[in-house]
């Protein structure tokens, strides 16, 4: 088989050198908001191939040393910009193992690029300011390699629906931000206010919670947070729940939405309606989207908006969202 | 080869009836509390064995149906007291797709123990009040399954050098309460007072924080609280840091030592001392525990040392341990 010439050329050129057959372990390997693009991988992976696959933060990888790390191994790293040194590290442990790298990176000349086999490259906003197509996203290439390496070893070929629904994508996004702006704008005063507020999903949608919840709340508005899984919601944390308690739910559409509708229910029965700002993806137009990845993709619709629900809340906190910090690449640790 | 007679009868009969070599994935299953156990045995079995594994809490891996769930998986589950319905129903699942069942419980009886192919059972102090030796607790079963596994499979044999660890854990537990007695004495009145206090560690102690997050402050003193892992730490999270915030940061002995060590200079250079709870394993007498287990057994005197700290802040706060619940099994959800 072969796969789409509309994939990524950095795909393609890193698909094209590998032998996937003889692939037996996958670790899917990053720190902070890369690694929470990682999980939906693993999701995706998980739901259409029996591959074994492991996500580990970058340096918790290099000092477990996982046994079942080898010249098997197919080892995706992923850093922005390419700098943090515990991914490129990563990189450098994993091909001294004997294993295949693949690192995805904004900028081809870096240490991770440099470190790894194969390079790919992706588009990122927030870098630059300049706006970009989601299908040029760190989530779109991650999802081509994981659909890619499945149909080369021999599973399903999902490729050609994959790329159509990530052509899809973006007009999916602007049309969210309209369904989405009277929310934003009902929430961000009162979220504003907030010291803690607690993000929540599963399955596909569970790292935009987690990157929600660590890069933009605590590390850019310095408020006090945790991304809960919605199910272990119902053991131990939903006891923090009251009247006043804010939350931010993602309600995707895959699989595991029946456990993101539990916790929808026991949060509207005992919090506040006006505290709780639920994202529910049955609200969007996902027109040209496949339905076999709606719910892959959802979660790329949920972070894109809430990046604008971000921007207002910090505007009310007059806190910087890309500037106020007290640590990050301010100092050196 | 033949695991040691001391081996507890349960795991042996257990292990004893399962083809090992047979088994290509383990996945480690249960909610809650009880999933912060399977953390640790997922970092026990990576550094021991190349076996393919996941950690999955069990509604998630229901609703998930992970393609690598066959005849050739092992899933292994743990509720206290049998009852959690998502852990029997994942149980019932991981039968239909022809996996062999290991299920934990206090509860021999109990639904889960129906549901599984084999029961384990153990013993858990805070469900009676009666005191348990540590070497009955989940976390000591599931790591000589673990262990066994790894022996049965053909790998390294250290199920002895196990079995007298954790023969010595118990009075290591003893003496490291009163290690660390003074710390809980100086720290707990400030940390009664705190909205806000997170947990941190990384490898083989991030179940324990976890746990602590999650069923102790959040769920029974109700206070914010997140298990940070300790390398995410530094990519987002360690924003919210500053002279007033609060952190109970686990030094452990595992290899992934190194990335506490860096956190614990980061809280110390950022936050005051004051409110910086820093358990050091390196502080503790851990006479008969074999050095290749001290890092996977520390966790345990963690967990059950920082319980005392727990009643200490409660008995502050006046707000109790065991009692003071607004919704878990208070009412129907």
């Amino acid at each position: 088989m072969s796969l789409p010439r509309s994939y990524d050329a950095g795909v393609l050129s890193a698909l094209g050198a590998l032998d996937a057959k003889s692939i037996k372990h996958v670790f899917f390997i990053a720190c902070g908001g890369s690694l929470s693009i990682m999980h939906p991988a693993k999701f995706l992976l998980d739901q259409h191939s029996p591959l074994a696959s492991d996500v580990y933060n970058a340096a918790e990888f290099v000092s477990r040393a996982p046994r079942s790390l080898d010249e098997k191994s197919l080892v995706i790293l992923c850093s922005m910009t390419g700098t943090t040194k515990e991914t490129t590290a990563a990189a450098e442990f994993a091909r001294s193992k004997g294993a295949v790298t693949i690192g995805l990176t904004v900028e081809p000349a870096s240490p991770l690029a440099t470190a790894v086999d194969h390079v790919v490259g992706f588009e990122a906003p927030y870098t630059t300011g300049v706006p970009i197509d989601a299908k040029n996203s760190n989530y779109a290439r991650i999802y081509q390699i994981v659909m890619g390496l499945v149909a080369l070893a021999g599973g399903e070929d999902l490729t050609q629906p994959l790329v159509a629904s990530l052509d899809a994508l973006q007009p999916a996004i602007d049309r969210a931000q309209e369904t989405f702006a009277p929310a934003f704008e009902d929430f961000a005063p009162r979220f504003a206010k907030q010291d803690v507020i607690y993000t929540m999903a599963s399955g596909a949608s569970y790292g935009a919670a987690y990157s929600f919840a660590i890069c933009v709340l605590m590390e850019m508005q310095w408020i006090n947070s945790q991304a809960i899984h919605a199910n272990e919601f119902f053991h131990g944390p939903f006891e923090v729940l009251d009247k006043d308690r804010c939350f931010i739910l993602l309600k995707g559409l895959d699989s595991t939405r029946p456990l993101e509708e539990r916790a929808d229910g026991f949060l509207h029965r005992f919090g506040s309606a006006e505290n709780l700002l639920v994202l529910d993806a049955e609200r969007l137009d996902l027109a040209g989207i496949d339905p076999v990845f709606a719910g892959n993709l959802v979660p790329l619709i949920f972070f894109d908006t809430l990046w604008r629900f971000a921007y207002k809340v910090a505007e009310l906190r007059k806190h910087e969202m890309l500037e106020a910090r007290r640590y990050m690449k301010k100092i050196a640790y």
